[in-house]
């Protein structure tokens, strides 16, 4: 039987919504110690993560990470005790709401389709909403 | 302050998410005893609502609700006890989430700029992901 997943974002206001993109950036920014490097790494390109980057600064009094321009390799980037915060909740939240799934869902995913029994009849799929 | 408020669907399989569309759905079926009532007090088309409780119903073993054909008024749809279940479970779990969330996001939530502190400096806002 599969776990259920549950994939969700955090809004924090109207136009202040952080999901799994936006923290995967944080913690690629942490462990590379560069904007360019991070968007690399999530195979998106250096425009599209500096507009995520930005959106998260813009969304909290402080911002979550800072860069720095120029000189050999580009300049550097690095998250701030604000930035830190905001991962480490994300994920320690995310671990309880995954954990907390897996018990108000155990018997429903029991009668899911996707469960790994054998034999289980196929069955026409829609795309999901 | 504004609470932060998530935003989930739940994976039961590669094709068998169950989001808030879909659970709506089944709440207004529940209430209306019709798929054609539920579909236009959700403002969505008919064909749309049959996909979403096609989609729903191939997802498990069994269905989460049946259809009747014709008659005068067009036919009525019932939630099966596993509709009634992964409805309950759903909202229960919807409440769980939601309050721990704002413990978790409590002390970041202080720092959004979507609190309602008068004199917040404005800030562009960018499209979310």
């Amino acid at each position: 039987m599969r776990t259920p997943a549950v994939r969700f974002r955090v809004d924090f206001g109207r136009h202040e919504a952080v999901g799994p993109g936006k923290i995967a950036l944080l913690e690629h920014i942490a462990a590379s110690g560069s904007l360019s490097q991070a968007a690399r790494e999530l195979k998106m390109s250096y425009r599209r993560a500096w507009q995520l980057l930005e959106s998260l600064n813009g969304s909290f009094s402080e911002r979550v990470a800072v860069t720095s321009k120029g000189g050999r390799g580009g300049g550097g980037a690095a998250l701030t005790p604000l930035g830190t915060e905001l991962v480490s909740q994300y994920r320690a939240f995310d671990r309880d709401v995954q954990s907390r799934a897996a018990r108000y869902f155990q018997e429903l995913a029991a009668k899911s389709r996707a469960r790994s029994t054998a034999g289980a009849a196929p069955v026409r799929r829609l795309s999901e909403r």
